[in-house]
């Protein structure tokens, strides 16, 4: 199936992506993407967000050669550094080995490299400021419309969707008989906030750590930039429970931050004009089922699995879905229908696990990371690893920095603690029947 | 907030039956529905399907002072009668009581009597082939488009929601921020085919019991109608698994009946046709969370909790919603808002464990309902129900015969499960130590 015409709409992280990696594989491929060209909007667009990019990222944009150039863009962060309400610190490693750092990077820049990459390749076209406004997953077609208004139907051998957890693709999908859909919402908000550089030009704060002020039902978090600033993130529940309301003064707001983050607060010059102005996200987990529709359409990333950014793995889980998806199409190179179901098959139950343990690691950043019981618990852990290192991975490095499926981490992880426990209650056993030997 | 204006989408089961309580309670009410005036199409539009109401549906009923009428155009079924593939049949009752009985009415016939009924009075007004193509639940606002394709704004004080599994108005509110949403499909299909009358005018088989051709993962039933018909329904796994395929040709499809259910082939005598024709249903269950918009908008039946079919419990637990809805505006007479969550808070638990019981269900039809084991187990049910009436009352009869909410009525299930086990567990060790005292 080599030389399809692949139409992908949306030109985020796993769509640029993808549009490389079918552009390498020799597929002839359109990208229709809402938003302005990042290339001429300057790079003040990746200046905002970032987010951490860890072993099945940099696996995919390996793939496609830029794992070199997205690496020498990241800060590594080899650990939580958590604040507690008294501006005292604690650090927690994230694995063993000094290789074992997630990466920074900035979402925008990552972004515009993926698009310089498949933009480069004669056989694929980007398109910007074309909306998606209506979708055909039988034909299959996407009607985009431009900045004046004027529509056009874009047909294709294959219609990718990849555009996001809002997908116009997937919604086309959703009104099909069979197909099974969810979004479901956590009751928390978040919303963006800024630690800028030193008047110096150095970082405020230590640059190689992922910073959190975990206070239980709510927290902080800061990413470095490359730019020596940090991207902050304050993640908050309801206004009804958490004493902190979007609408609120200013005064207000201010008291919040310096009761609960009062190291944080001289870090962030504009912190109430960044509250005031910034909008409150929204923290969706999507699941639908199937990914696919006929041999024609198939969805990709957040489209078809969007989940909490707790694990850090949203990105890396839609770079997956790339390789996984050309691996599929590789294996079945003339039909399409069961390229899909391969894809869809060996993703699937893998992206359900993630959607869990994102949602659950919620409650470990925000609360668990600060108890004793944890920091041991981690240590111990780490221990292991070291001490068997065939035998005993942790969940989170196998999540991290090793491709093993989700599910499969997850199952490991289980069995793992099982034998743990009956271990130690066997040494307990042990420990007692030879102290018994000792005394009689 | 008597007095408030009502605007109702959808006449089916749920709105008509909406219409005529908020009708009697003072309100204004508005009513626009896609399909054409029942009324105005003939006594047809009653005979193709037929559905089973039992306590909680004839509770509202009455409320609106409807209970009799449709009990006069009924057929009770006092239990399930069981076909096996060599034509034998075996009998299992609903109930220990003459009135443990469901009743097997016309969809149709019933949703004409709701909609005479409230459009008897003075302020309630149907509007039909009225079909509604836009909804702003903020406002609230629906935009309706007549035959000819003029589209028409109507706003009220309040929008209610009775349109359905593919709701528009939960469309509308399923773009917001914090809407919990989610469609999951059974993989079996439906179609409906029928028994008609005999030619001397009387029922073909037992009119008196829900006719059930249990196949394990397939089955075919029959419901009674008035006029000496029965609807009969199949329910079936996809093609690949079934050996049957809508597109069969005539040839395989009498095959097919003849194989899996001789004795209810000569019933049939347009089975080949009615299986052509007749278009293929899907079994969705929809779940959604809030059921409600800022005190402007509320979802009812279908729309925000469509289940399958298979507790008989679909309409019912619509007409229950009216119920706990208008005693909700009672008790929140200036507050819509209060009134809408109090709704919503007592119901949503509810009609969750009724999906949940209604998807079980399917295997105790297709399947449990051949085993010896599952026959001595309603057998035991019943006696201890007559034993103790007073304090074990078996689930089905919980759930169809009395207005205990669905999710109080399985934790008392389950809890008499355990006390049962414990009691024949203690009556066994009593039985074992008499044995003993006798043969020491």
């Amino acid at each position: 199936m080599s030389g399809s015409r692949f139409v992908v709409a949306g030109a985020g992280l796993g769509g640029a992506l993808l549009a490389a990696q079918l552009g390498q594989a020799g597929h002839r491929v359109e990208v229709y993407e809402r938003r302005p060209d990042p290339r001429k909007s300057g790079p003040a667009e990746g200046k905002s967000i970032n987010l951490a990019i860890s072993t099945r990222g940099f696996h995919a944009l390996e793939q496609v050669g830029l794992g070199r150039r997205i690496r020498d863009m990241a800060v590594p962060m080899r650990g939580r550094l958590m604040h507690d309400r008294m501006g005292e610190t604690v650090f927690q490693p994230y694995g063993t080995t000094a290789d074992h750092t997630i990466k920074s990077v900035s979402r925008g820049g990552l972004n515009l490299e993926l698009i310089r990459c498949a933009d480069a390749l004669p056989n694929v076209v980007f398109n910007f400021e074309q909306a998606c406004v209506g979708c055909d997953p039988d034909s299959p077609a996407i009607t985009v419309r431009d900045g004046a208004g004027s529509d056009l139907e874009v047909t294709a051998d294959v219609l990718v969707g990849a555009d996001g957890a809002f997908s116009a693709v997937r919604r086309s999908m959703q009104r099909r008989t069979g197909f099974d859909y969810s979004q479901s919402f956590l009751p928390q908000s978040y919303k963006e906030l800024t630690i800028p550089a030193a008047p110096d030009g150095s970082y405020r704060i230590d640059p190689d750590v992922l910073h959190i002020w975990p206070r239980g039902g709510f927290m902080l978090i800061a990413l470095p930039n490359l730019d020596k600033s940090f991207t902050v993130t304050l993640f908050w529940p309801p206004a009804d429970t958490a004493g902190l309301d979007a609408t609120e003064d200013s005064g207000k707001v201010q008291a919040f931050f310096m009761e609960q983050f009062p190291d944080a607060v001289p870090l962030m010059p504009d912190l109430l004009e960044d509250f005031r102005d910034n909008p409150a996200g929204a923290l969706v987990t999507v699941r639908c089922d199937p990914w696919h529709h006929r041999g024609k359409t198939v969805l990709l990333g957040d489209a078809c699995h969007a989940v909490v950014p707790f694990y850090g793995q949203g990105a890396n889980a839609a770079f997956e879905d790339c390789t996984v998806l050309m691996a599929a199409l590789a294996a079945h190179p003339v039909d399409m229908e069961a390229a899909f179901r391969a894809y869809h098959h060996a993703r699937k139950p893998h992206v359900d696990v993630l959607a869990d343990l994102a949602i659950a690691n919620f409650r470990v950043m925000s609360e668990r990371v600060m108890s004793r019981r944890f920091l041991m618990r981690k240590k111990l852990e780490h221990v292991l690893e070291r001490l068997l290192p065939s035998s005993y991975v942790p969940l989170y490095t196998m999540i991290s920095f090793s491709r093993i499926p989700y599910g499969d981490a997850l199952r490991k992880a289980r069995r793992q603690d099982r034998i743990l426990k009956c271990t130690a209650g066997a040494a307990g056993i042990l420990a007692i029947a030879a102290a018994l030997t000792i005394l009689l």
